[in-house]
């Protein structure tokens, strides 16, 4: 993110369209970032005690098209359910607004793909919120790669572990551990590598909930990529580490590693007479990425204003999905499989 | 600080005295902490841009007895230069403001002891700016130490280094070194073992820049303290580490040792074919203590709520003063030199 | 290796078979064991120099059967040529030798077997050299699985990169890197976890030395294993890490993940102006294994002393060389292959 | 330890004065070092069956004279108690042999300085046996010093603690805390700076058992070093660190900070539900120093060949003696001491 001569940090005004648990970080970090003004949220649930609860908001609305029907509004945070991310978008789009969309982009590939045709169309700006992309310590690893540290990349390892499973209300619309968890993994291994998978292979297992395999998912996982480029990796998941959320990544090639370790509670340790003792892994992911999607949204609002490219597009969307389809049918065939192209 | 069963978290209104470094530090944080309203900014050089400027506040004003005189307004934070704490704790106190004023308390003992007999007169809280001791990291050791993880107390060290020295200008104005760098690791060596310092001994010299040393003044430390209960402890100062802000402690005792180490900007490691490197801790304090000072700010509001007692008093201020003042004593004396009480 | 009541420490007779690099490690560790006398060294190399320069032992004989004829001799190092060890293994059976055999136990199927039906019909004990059992860091890893601070094991991983590939030489009567390098891997997997492997997924390439590829070989890997119990375990494997020997381990399971970290050359750190950096991991395997080493055949002489079963068995041997030849299968059906039994 | 072109590699020829602790500590270690002959063992207490215990020696006598008078023996490890330090190295010096001497170098000054002026009017080789200067973890941070990383030396900063106190008898006997303990550390004081210093300063107590105090003695200390230089020092020692041996030592300038960790027990770590808990520091002097005490025997045989220069002088020897009495004068008169010159 050079900040070139033409930079500008003119005010963006823009309007978030959901308000659940991804809604609510974004309107936090918002109000930690200038020249940003939340003109509208919406939500269909939401109730006139709002205007007090997100009194940074200037107006509170149910009808997402009140947003769109708003010329001062540049921009919109779409943070709903997958399932009408492709509408949103399309609506979006065709009103003119730049978007930022909660990942995945959608669960239809029909409905996805005719997103993806009507932002280009539109010519307006479309960011997919990986947030994993904005964390500093990943960020490290890919500064290393681009100043040539690495040598030729020749292995990827990425270990991504949540603290503990969803509900099974949760797992049951989630889309799969690959479309909702992994996913994240998978957009990784290219932002990481800078390279393309080509085929994938899973070997996978209910070793935590059989209630997760009664809902026909698997909580446990290690993932083989090759990638075009002949470089290979590995993904392993777990949907419990007792330890707290386990994020690492290491990439290694002919002229050395770079390697991300978790982020502890606190640097702080105790010798004793049994052992010496630190802290665990940061728990939950809205407290170890807090920093990541703070500068994901600085990052969009610089994309807005036309100081540089969108970080993540809908293309790395796409392939993110493409990456989960392709470990799907791995897991299903018991073989490697190819990853589609978009 | 555990919340117990009364507690409240009604909205608090306060006024910020002095818009320096530290109030805008403290204004920013201000901003991400729910029910608090910032009634007024006062500072003698506001202007009216200042109004956009800080748009979170309702009032701009230059002189601050405005907003002692506005019964709305339960609390104020001082962060003007030191010279004037004393005065305008004075004239808060009297006003029946809760206070929260930056170190130190004063430079001239008769002027703080005045402040402080008058705060305990006037009967409103008071709370001292040890940002330090909201540091999640030290706080850990003081959690081992309240769980009797420690044993009995026996060594304190506290390695305090800055990256680089202040300017010229600074050095001059700041009271010397004890005065302005230690008092901080004066304040943590009581806040980390809860025991009082009975004598100070000082090697000190200046190996850094030699202009300092014409200003009258030292840039390398090390600070010998002996406490009344018969436990040691050591502090090493430095106006200049260049790999960084260097903030350790440790705290050793019967039963076990707790130690916290540097915050380091990433945990992203290098191996390459010379070395295996890693990120330096964090430059700057405002970066390393971000956290901190909004803890800090937040248990203030706490105490005004009557949530709990203040967690830095008036007493721990002076407190600091005396061992500063010990210590400039033993350096000039080149013999170990009591500490005064309050 | 809980020793018991009938412990005993008496002293035994060896002969050691093979001088090379692995003869010449076990002659000097040796050399600090107690109540071990090495009665023979045989190499069909051997001179009458080789009297003074190995002094340890009392005889330098050029035929092995001399030791073999030796009824003094309670057991034998095997330390040549792969494929020497079934011939030299059964003869040394049938002399009722107790045997201690570098790894791998063979490279022919049918010599293989010979051998170890040999050794169970004369009763004599058998270890294979896999030193790594023995290391301590390893160890632990272990320790917390016997202790079921593990849990249910879920996910085992294993980093294993050479320092530098070996000579083209050495390449091409290697075996193959799954044969001379991935074999240790495979014995660990086994050990570490005390499972047994079901079937073996490999992604391979040869992204270091072309040479390796022409010599039908590669030098990078990554090799998913699956368990017959469910678990999961990945081992990745390159024939060069330039920043050294590239060594760790993890088991990750209900109730923790236990870790095994590089041993570095020294604990000693520096910080500068552009980073901090450490040492790097130990480059050479003899270096980093060197206690290992002695405490294997501390083991194996326990072992012959009665005071505890063997710790690396014959079956263990053919196992890993089963996990092997699996291996060899997936790299050229590209697809995951089962791993035979015995 | 740069090896020359006229480096030798020729056998030395030695004799052992004193089977204790440290006596059976060096002769373990000379099994493993080449081109050394252990002509003589010799105790007062020795008895026939030491033959067998020590069968590398070739003779076990019980009078040290009988080394001295025969010409075959080129150099002596003097292993006794301190008292017999001074007469044996005036015998032994007269004798014409080489000496490597345990430390201290003595206890009365009036001896020591006569066991000084014999070996130098002898013109003999003598050691003192400050093992850890021979450390590699220790010799890191001198290397970075020469390598200049460190710029101009501010701040040293060494940690000393034994992992329990020594028996009462041990106490009474050992010349107090600063000449049995801390001797060590005033050795790497000018070892790890190449610099001399002036005065010290004292902070002592005890803390751990009474019963020392009874004695006459310390346990716990902080030590304050002025060196002629200018820079700035510090030593904390205590008798009882229950997690371990702790032996850390820091080397602070204007360029950067080299800094070397305990050894632990492994370099396995735990990560469950409470912490992530990981080895202890190595408990035991003997264990943790292991390499540094072979590495000094090679160091001193090297030096009896001419291969290069003593590694650790009588001067040092009796440096650190006068640094451990000007800290017993201090201690006693509560104020900062001169450190006398030899």
């Amino acid at each position: 993110m050079e900040k070139g001569t033409d930079f500008t940090n003119k005010n963006v005004t823009i309007g978030i369209i959901g308000m659940g648990r991804i809604g609510n970080v974004h309107y936090k970090n918002l109000k930690r970032i200038s020249n940003v003004s939340i003109k509208y949220i919406a939500d269909i649930i939401a109730t006139d005690e709002w205007t007090a609860k997100y009194n940074e908001a200037q107006k509170i609305v149910t009808d997402y098209r009140e947003i769109l029907d708003d010329p001062e509004v540049q921009a919109v945070l779409i943070c709903t359910p997958t399932d009408l991310h492709p509408e949103m978008t399309i609506a979006a789009a065709k009103a003119g607004k730049d978007i930022f969309c909660e990942k995945p982009v959608g669960f239809n590939d029909k409905d996805i793909l005719e997103a993806f045709e009507t932002v280009k169309k539109c010519n307006v700006k479309f960011e997919v919120g990986f947030n994993r992309r904005f964390d500093k310590n990943f960020r490290r690893i890919v500064d290393h790669r681009k100043n040539d540290d690495i040598g030729n990349e020749q292995i990827l390892k990425i270990t991504s572990r949540d603290p503990e499973p969803p509900s099974m209300d949760y797992v049951k619309r989630s889309g799969g551990i690959f479309m909702d968890m992994t996913i994240h993994d998978f957009d990784m291994a290219r932002y990481i590598t800078d390279a393309e998978v080509d085929q994938v292979y899973v070997a996978g297992n209910v070793m935590i909930d059989q209630k997760i395999g009664d809902a026909g998912d698997i909580d446990t996982a290690i993932i083989t990529l090759q990638f075009k480029n002949g470089m290979m990796g590995v993904i392993d998941n777990s949907r419990q580490a007792v330890y707290g959320y386990d994020q690492r990544i290491e990439l290694f090639g002919s002229k050395g590693m770079s390697k991300a370790d978790n982020v502890l509670d606190s640097t702080t340790t105790f010798s004793g007479e049994s052992d010496v003792s630190s802290d665990k892994p940061m728990f939950f992911f809205l407290q170890r990425y807090i920093d990541a999607y703070k500068t994901e949204l600085e990052s969009f609002l610089d994309a807005v204003r036309g100081n540089h490219e969108v970080e993540c597009t809908f293309e790395d969307g796409i392939k993110a999905i493409r990456l989960a389809q392709a470990a799907k049918k791995s897991l299903d065939s018991g073989k490697p499989e190819k990853v589609q192209d978009i």
